[in-house]
């Protein structure tokens, strides 16, 4: 893995560890956090459900499974971070760690339907969001607090939203969230709240640090240190995203025919429905063999074959989703203070290595 | 209007008709048709539900109102031509009509939910899509057929799905789809079927001609006339879009702050948060202040100052959702076989007349 932070422990993988399968193995999970890892009993664990309900409530893990059943779903997280080195080469983000394409990746989560839980509380028909609190505390914060964040109960309703406590079918290590997360799929990861205690009704958004003042979109003339809480626009939602996993950038390569591969993702509803690669930095494209698509939530990964010449190739990369959607060119375009939600085309360098040189 | 078609008829208002507000008047509502006008009596007018659902019904259009109870939506359509012209600069369509950029409109919608009629009518677990069938014969598709399309189930059970009769307070006017059609807000404007008369709950998307054969995203190598149905990708969510409404493109103006307006929308559950403006072709950016966001299903207006100088200007405009996903920047990028889902910057050629030249 490639440590970005100990403490708050934050590093992704290796782009090799996640190619060419659709479920990311536990140990290859990009993990980012705000404050230390809680270590929680699953056995005290206790939620707490409250706000605009028509009953508060509050439920060990056993009771939950028993009163609502377990459901999965394969889905894909996706850091707002993920692809920031690709802004930082435009220009520099101060203060915000350079993650590569790898802070995403893919599990089969396990839990209760948050859905069904909102049910048996009663939403009160002002309610308009949701929001959850995890047990970790950041000092990153101001003032410091419980990591937090919200989603609009439109979306909290829907079936695939979890309170989880496995994935891929084993029960959720500490660094990801044990004993129980939850998993929002096709939203920022910052979303899926780890080491959840509580779940609030709520007529607005989450009051949380980590809801009003970061993981916000800004304009790129604003300093970051000079904000209030509520400028710039709350992320949730992901934008079709892409980029490759296989060689690796800057890779020599021998000349000729090389495979490419790699990983594209919409958030929301949609789904990945084409992909295209360039072999000469956009002059011609051609269309990438999609894999599997398991559900709605999942990313799909992709392949294709470039014919490498010897010496500096760019090959190029660019998703669409199901709304027709095509991932922005040019990062410049996409650039802002902190760093966010990076989908413009994948680039990817390679170096032709000529047989006689070799 | 602009009629780009007398039988079947279609035609699009002038830009200044969409200018500076939410709901757009009847007669400046843009018209995209595929058969001759259907005339029909409302008092004779039957909807038949059919297909996986526990019973099959009939209804008059005052049982459905008694029944159901009326709601109403605001919501934009945009015909999945919208904007073709900027497609056919970069290289021609033939025979498709060169849509600018008023092929969407907005209206004040009221019907019965579409949820609370299949509800109803009791919806099969195996069910996935519902389709929609008009009255409407087209003589373009392959056989001659009747109107029709399909949405996700998902979709369809969503509250803001409507079978409406009225638009902005007024009965639905013979060419928009007397006396009822579906409104899919977020969708194309083509789910959105008129006259409708069956609506079939199934277990994959509807084999109509204007599902399997057309509105579908092709790749630019392909010759649609030797697709087979299926080909492509079905077009349905709309991506974030958005074009000028004031100054006309081509305009002359006085040198000087030049007020530009225009609209951005972004289907399925998206709202547009910001929309950047170049006076210079994109060499600068400034943010364009938004107008009222009507709901979750309407577009949203915007303007901006920009300082006009003597000679040739490009202004361009580009729109971000809820998702952070911009409008990609170049039409090349996005140029399809047959025209559809142009949501490339919006470009506005102005020239500046100086004071002394006037």
């Amino acid at each position: 893995m490639t440590v970005h932070g100990v403490t708050p422990f934050n590093a992704e993988p290796p782009r090799a560890a996640l190619a060419d399968r659709v479920l990311t193995p536990l140990d290859a999970f990009y993990s980012r956090n705000h404050g230390p890892i809680p270590a929680l009993d699953p056995g005290g664990w206790r939620l707490r459900v409250d706000g605009l309900v028509g009953r508060t409530s509050s439920w060990s893990l056993t009771e939950l499974r028993d009163r609502f059943g377990s459901h999965s779903e394969t889905a894909t997280l996706q850091c707002a971070g993920n692809r920031r080195a690709g802004l930082v080469e435009v220009r520099d983000i101060p203060g915000e760690a350079p993650w590569g394409p790898t802070a995403t990746a893919t599990a089969r989560w396990t839990g209760v339907r948050l859905a069904d839980v909102l049910d048996d509380a009663g939403v009160d028909p002002a309610a308009t969001d949701v929001a959850f609190l995890g047990t970790d505390v950041s000092e990153a914060a101001t003032p410091p607090q419980e990591f937090g964040g919200s989603i609009p109960l439109r979306k909290a309703r829907m079936p695939e939203v979890l309170l989880a406590w496995e994935m891929n079918g084993e029960p959720l290590p500490p660094v990801h969230g044990a004993p129980v997360r939850v998993v929002v799929p096709g939203y920022i990861g910052a979303r899926s709240v780890k080491w959840v205690h509580r779940v609030t009704v709520a007529d607005r958004p989450s009051q949380n640090f980590f809801q009003t003042s970061t993981y916000r979109l800004l304009p790129p003339d604003v300093d970051p240190a000079r904000t209030a809480p509520g400028d710039g626009v709350a992320l949730g939602l992901v934008a079709v995203n892409a980029d490759f996993l296989a060689p690796d950038d800057g890779a020599e390569v021998d000349c000729g025919p090389t495979r490419v591969t790699g990983y594209a993702f919409a958030g929301g509803d949609r789904t990945v429905v084409r992909v295209d690669v360039s072999p000469d930095g956009g002059s011609s494209w051609i269309q990438a063999d999609l894999g599997e698509q398991a559900g709605t939530w999942a990313w799909r990964h992709w392949s294709a074959t470039v014919d490498v010449r010897p010496g500096e190739q760019l090959v190029l990369a660019r998703a669409w989703d199901s709304s027709a959607a095509l991932q922005p060119a040019d990062p410049a375009s996409v650039w802002n203070p902190k760093g966010y939600a990076n989908n413009s085309w994948a680039r990817l360098r390679l170096r032709g290595r000529s047989a006689h040189t070799a």
